[in-house]
């Protein structure tokens, strides 16, 4: 069964980066009625949400290598299902960004050269935050979205709802930072885009692995602590999924 | 008790357009606090919230011919209950625009010539995208439509949150395609106002009847495939809904 | 317990007129970063969702006395109780719009001529609709609105549901007719400013009386019939709350 | 387990903090598509909604001193933990402050005499409310959060949602009352960035200390009222977590 769940990963961040992207370089700055930055981080927000009811029974729902490397840190995730993941994840992250290229080419006047919904710091920061500013955010939003997902999943938390909190807190955390960086916490979504731009979007591309893989591998840790049991407790049910 | 099926498929579908199609006529480009883009798509995706939970175990809810068409692709849907559906699916957008049309042109300044939310192509596309754009974003975005139905409503999925995945999901299409087609991944909803409107949206309206049927079907048979358990494998409990 | 259920309806017509109104008044317009009425539309359905899951178990959280009297239409309401229901209502509508006012004209350059969200039509109609458009315009949306609540509220609907289906449908409601009446479908709702603006907005207050009503009622209605059970039909469990 | 109890107090009120603020001080002015107080309404809220699903199970997830009072008010919170939990709060609020200060002075024309997102009356209140409104709106706006907190944790409510109910209600609080105060309601969220902004927002903090502590005992006390049994009655279930 394997293979269905790199598929539903592929077409998971597939979906993310195709409509996450896709409302930043199509709907955001449209003139006087544009959804603006509420809107990108509604729709990054929602395509978790939905794809979380529509394939979290099938591969958990990661969609996104630092989610998966910090379950792994958690001890949620089996550590040699880290790479296939992995790859999928990047896979539908690159066909997104080729979907996404189709359509908004066929548009008069649209532009690689404006970002294409790349992420960057320094000069290539909305913004125009700092290296460290943007290393910063990256780290802490990750970080906490690690930190939500492993509470959100755990066997205690109210059963149904994780997708919701998990997307939600996708949103929330765009709502606050595509300023600094663009918003990646996901080195998936960061290279569909990046590859298509090229350039300054591929240097600066280390950086949304980096620290987004550091941020989640906290996250995963710190909750872990967090909720374990102390030594000796008596647990009645089974520990979390 | 078909014909209460057909009764709240039509009185669903009504709302969806005249609901959907009405806050993008009356209230998207009020002056000043105008509800944009951001609104319109909220707007759609709360009218499949709404009517999910209030005739969902009446008929289904599908009040999107495509949809139909993709839940019967996808081994959900019989097909000789598909032509009444679709009949009765029409009939409430076309009431929808109707009713709308009476309201709006109440308003000093109405014209039916700004489009009344009728969907289109170059030049009718609200950001002049191309026949081919058109195309692909009303396929794509369907046949991902139809995978977070199936998904969200398969056995395994948490119950209940079915309505709030798939409204959501619709307003997360619209959050990203109204500026390519004016969004409809829904030949219903597109019939009303065009036949109002005439012309021009009457000519373009073929495609918006075709490119949902195909994207849902598509969406329909992926998703079948992803989540159909191997040959052999031992099921503990009845298939989706 | 009736004095319990009374205050429970009081204390959230107060919070449904106090924040929906207050949004309006003090938020909407703010320079610049203003909510618009997208935010107005989400506030008023915020204040059904938090307080249906607040108190939804004491009064059943009708806030509003066209429910009252839809749900009674609809047959889930004792006729015996719609009275004493709606005075509660009114109450609360009337004392939110009091220390609304204490609130709001702390401000320099606050002025009641400017409507304190005030329901109205014609001249008085944000969009200047007509009376005829404003008339239909609360009647069909105060019918939908029974329409959700009774189908969410049903026993075959997702339980724990329906806060959240009554509310994002008030939010859809005002979504789409804020520009034609300042949307109202609640009578106690328009009658505390109106109270305090006086003038045009008595005069004009019939209308938010009647329309409401009349659509509630239909609402209703409608919704029994197309969720009884054909005669001699087994029903295996007890018809809904 | 009580060390994790704070601990999770204290990073759930940082996130309160960090992000809510996060999203005024970075992300709601930003050039033509910022988020605006309609975004930092629902950052609030959704820092809450992400919380209580991850954390809600561990300390109960009240990321504020006026609930944690509130809640003792309302007999649901024993008396000697509110110390230890108002300090886990207020180091989560002020490290916030300080995590948010190291990104946000990493943007070219950043200047914390532009508020820092402080609560402030008067002269320093966004829209030049009166001490009195302030003072008014934060008591009202604690009451019924508190009240909202109360009914939607009570017993009989939809097990499950309260998160949503209380976030939503964090939310819609935000979508009133930025302009008056900025919006506290919550002192540990005030004292961060008071510290770090210095002179008036300083001088102004004990508003937002005494008024939400006020409100939030009110709202206890009412809700506690409300939903008690009268004397005599025989009760099936167990009282309220």
């Amino acid at each position: 069964m394997n293979t269905k769940k790199y598929a539903a990963e592929a077409i998971g961040t597939f979906w993310l980066t195709f409509a996450g992207c896709g409302s930043a370089v199509i709907a955001a700055g449209f003139p006087q009625v544009g959804i603006g930055l509420l809107g990108v981080s509604l729709a990054f927000g929602l395509t978790v949400v939905t794809m979380a009811y529509a394939i979290g029974h099938i591969s958990g729902c990661h969609l996104n290598p630092a989610v998966t490397v910090g379950l792994a840190a958690g001890g949620r995730f089996p550590t040699n299902q880290i790479l296939p993941y992995i790859i999928a994840q990047v896979v539908g992250g690159i066909v997104a960004a080729g979907v996404l290229y189709l359509i908004a080419s066929g548009a008069p006047g649209f532009d690689l050269a404006k970002g294409f919904a790349s992420n960057g710091y320094g000069d290539h920061s909305p913004g125009k935050y700092s290296l460290f500013a943007g290393f910063l955010t990256e780290i802490v939003m990750t970080m906490m979205f690690l930190f939500i997902i492993m509470g959100a999943t755990h066997g205690k938390a109210p059963a149904g709802f994780a997708p919701l909190a998990i997307g939600l807190g996708l949103c929330l955390i765009h709502l606050v930072s595509i300023p600094v960086t663009n918003t990646s916490v996901n080195p998936a979504r960061s290279t569909g885009p990046a590859l298509f731009v090229g350039g300054w979007a591929l240097q600066q591309l280390w950086l949304f692995w980096l620290a987004p893989l550091i941020g989640g591998a906290l996250g995963g840790i710190v909750y872990r602590w967090l909720s374990e049991e102390p030594r000796g407790a008596v647990v009645g049910t089974a520990p979390a999924e």
